[in-house]
């Protein structure tokens, strides 16, 4: 079918407006939160509805054209990203609370919705939703079931699939899925965690039933200073062995504290190599307990400076900073990449001084900021895209991060998705046998590979041509524990 | 290929005494927990080791031959019913602990090690596996994945799936399959939830490493009585809308209260209509606060009566009565027919009202006793298999509450899995666009449907011959949030 006949069966469906297919109305969409790559879409379109959504994918199926959702765009892995000739199916107009039931502690919500948006509405109940994306102000309840996104607080109260509990799906052919439920546990298998991080991959969600939660009585914050990151490290494993859930534990190295108080004079301490910030929330009691035991594990672990906050403003005014890093990190380079690994704890150390060395090798400053009670790092790569050959740098530098994340028992991404930013470390992540069976539950649900094609599973093809990366084989992958 | 021939090749790989195929050696696989329904399998296989699974599973790939996988045969809904033509594969000796992590806080086990077998390899480092159905002495972790198990702790602890981390997986070819990882989330599908309640329909599971958790420093257990059965559901809505996640909390309703009382004589109300018991675990000073407040709502919702567990000796005589109330239901019928049905908890009140007028209706009496915390049901259906016709009108009985689950938007299992038993209320609960997903997923992982053929997952012709029963379309599902 030609583009023409394709705009005007588009427009028969959506008011004109709803339909863009100018070079200029196409620009913004060109990319998401991973600017490295850019591809202008063959049309962008606005539904309103439902409705017009299942008939957008049912032109889209008979007419055999590719559909990449898009949320608010926040998305740092590419996943967004259009596809020459697809539709853009940017679902921000469908951005209505459908209800909200405070006794059963749930929100019914459309994808377009604001992650922030829901705890707005929530608040007068004195609940919140808790996953807490760094862009919770602008992205989308639906872009964070695609990517399954976590937040400073996804290490007590979990990430986004551990949040929600029923989906309204749409298949590429336009049929309504209804998954999940509100018990425990679902009869069938678990859809609604087959779809949660599927990368827009499997299908379109138009409506998701969340999970609410009682605000905490209260929240402080501990600001710990380590002359040795490796201390700050072992910190870390000490709070948590000593049975302790942060509701967040947040690492800083040097160069972040000092990027970020140039910004922002938070009050960070510019003689330490690490700080922990370390928040307690729940009951006043409970708090207080925790906030003691906190401190006390600090400074065994060999603290050289601990802070607790005594207001709230002092405790949102300790975590500015660290929620400026990335903003800060502009400050000082011209481009940063961030990534997104994840380790068992036990191995930060190694990892950081790993990550270091790379750093020295490619010539890249590295900045270190990351959810340290799950073992999710960022690092962000700082390199100026205008100087020949630093881009490509740059990733290989990530790249080599990544694979020494799959090499120490972890995996390529913590919260951000693999998009079209890790296809070829899946290739080193998963064996033939894995990518077998992602590739084979592509096709029980889009087998003409309509929905975002391109993304998150790489072919066995590909994965061939890179030759044979996958590090981890057979009983090896276990090898790391210790034999009982 | 001939019975014989198949004898042949299978004692090629196994040694003679680990294949069975005389009809009193089969006898004791002809049916698991759900004794209802029996069947003689083909021949049971009882492998020792991984590489011996793998063979076994290229033979049957092979020859097309059924494997039904089977762990310690607890199971509650008939999910290692053999099959008449198919191997009946036996994992109980695979009970290796593989390795204990205690800094990791991760077992590595294979799946016939027993479910409180890991609990006690783990106690010397004061950890346990949280998971705790009732029959977790017998039970085994394999099972407990095929089934995502739950139990009395699972309110605070969550079901199998948030316990367990990675899994190694033959497919119905005899290749490995290494998913999920130690990290909070994973690249690529969610295999992990996916596998885990798939009932042995998609693989068979032979390395499993399971999450520990620190043993608490205390328990403590109110148990309250209410004259009132309404009463006792609000008390257990007021004490979760208080924020309070018990570690358990468990009702029962008065007949049950005599037959076990009867049984055990542990010193329960036996004026009450039903008996709360409700658990707190964690910290001294977490649980004394914990249990002063669970104490005041209780009388608060009013409770005639309320006692606390002064000490770990009364804590348990507590329990005693609630873990036996199947063997107690035993006692005062000659057969019973155990239900799984999961509710929003609000609706306790009406279903279980509804269950007592279906009671009266097939004059057969039902023992409430259940996961009241969770809105997870099991009534106990008491009933004679000898009196002719009575196993019948139990079975649509059963059917006649699973329906009512739907109807108030709940589901049809909450920890016991649909198995043969619950078929046909898969189609009750689900359209046909999500059955052709189920189907479509099955087909991904065993085109040829050798797995556990049968069970689970109903053909969409099987549902069509029911007839359209599937009570929630579109919308309506979510009809009963209040709009905003």
């Amino acid at each position: 079918m030609s583009r023409n006949e394709l705009i005007r069966r588009l427009q028969a469906i959506l008011p004109a407006e709803a339909v863009l297919h100018d070079n200029e109305d196409l620009r913004p969409y060109e990319c998401d939160g991973l600017s490295a790559y850019k591809q202008l879409p063959y049309f962008v379109v606005l539904p309103h509805n439902e409705a017009q959504v299942i008939e957008i994918l049912k032109l889209c199926h008979a007419t055999r054209t590719p559909v990449v959702a898009r949320g608010a765009g926040t998305g740092l892995s590419g996943g967004a990203l259009p596809h020459v000739s697809g539709v853009l199916l940017s679902l921000a107009r469908l951005n209505q609370i459908v209800s909200i039931n405070p006794q059963a502690r749930t929100a019914c919500v459309q994808p377009g919705v604001r992650n922030l948006a829901i705890s707005e509405v929530a608040k007068p109940y004195g609940l919140y939703y808790a996953p807490d994306p760094s862009s919770q102000i602008a992205c989308s309840i639906g872009g964070n079931v695609a990517e399954n996104s976590g937040g400073v607080h996804c290490l007590k109260y979990g990430l986004t699939v551990h949040n929600i509990l029923k989906l309204r799906v749409l298949t590429i052919a336009g049929e309504v899925l209804e998954i999940g439920g509100e018990g425990l546990d679902s009869a069938g298998y678990d859809l609604l965690a087959l779809m949660t991080g599927s990368e827009g991959l499997l299908g379109i969600v138009t409506e998701i039933v969340v999970k609410l939660i009682p605000l905490p009585q209260k929240a402080q914050l501990v600001m710990a200073s380590f002359e040795d990151i490796r201390k700050a490290g072992q910190a870390v494993a000490n709070i948590i062995g000593a049975g302790i859930i942060p509701a967040g534990m947040e690492m800083m190295d040097k160069i972040t504290i000092h990027a970020v108080e140039e910004f922002l004079q938070v009050g960070y301490d510019l003689n330490a190599e690490a700080i922990l910030l370390c928040e307690s929330d729940g009951n006043i009691e409970e708090v207080s307990d925790e906030i003691e035991r906190i401190e006390m594990i600090m400074q065994q672990s060999g603290a050289t400076r601990v802070s607790t906050s005594q207001n709230d403003l002092e405790r949102l005014r300790f975590w500015a900073g660290r929620k400026a890093a990335f903003p800060a990190a502009g400050r000082v380079s011209p481009d940063y990449y961030c990534m997104d690994g994840t380790i068992p704890r036990k191995h930060l150390a190694k990892v950081l001084q790993g990550i270091e060395m790379l750093s020295q090798q490619y010539g890249l400053r590295c900045m270190n900021v990351f959810h340290a009670g799950d073992g999710n790092l960022h690092p962000l790569i700082l390199y100026d895209a205008n100087t020949p050959g630093e881009l490509e740098k740059t990733e290989e530098f990530g790249a080599k991060i990544l694979e020494m994340c799959i090499s120490v028992g972890g995996t390529i991404t913590g919260e951000h998705g693999v998009g079209i930013e890790k296809m070829d470390q899946m290739c080193t992540q998963f064996g033939s046998a894995e990518l077998a069976v992602f590739r084979a539950i592509k096709t029980a649900f889009d087998p003409l590979e309509l929905l975002n094609p391109g993304k998150a599973i790489p072919t066995l093809h590909r994965c061939a041509e890179m030759g044979a990366m996958h590090v981890h084989q057979g009983a090896d992958k276990f090898a790391h524990l210790p034999r009982f």
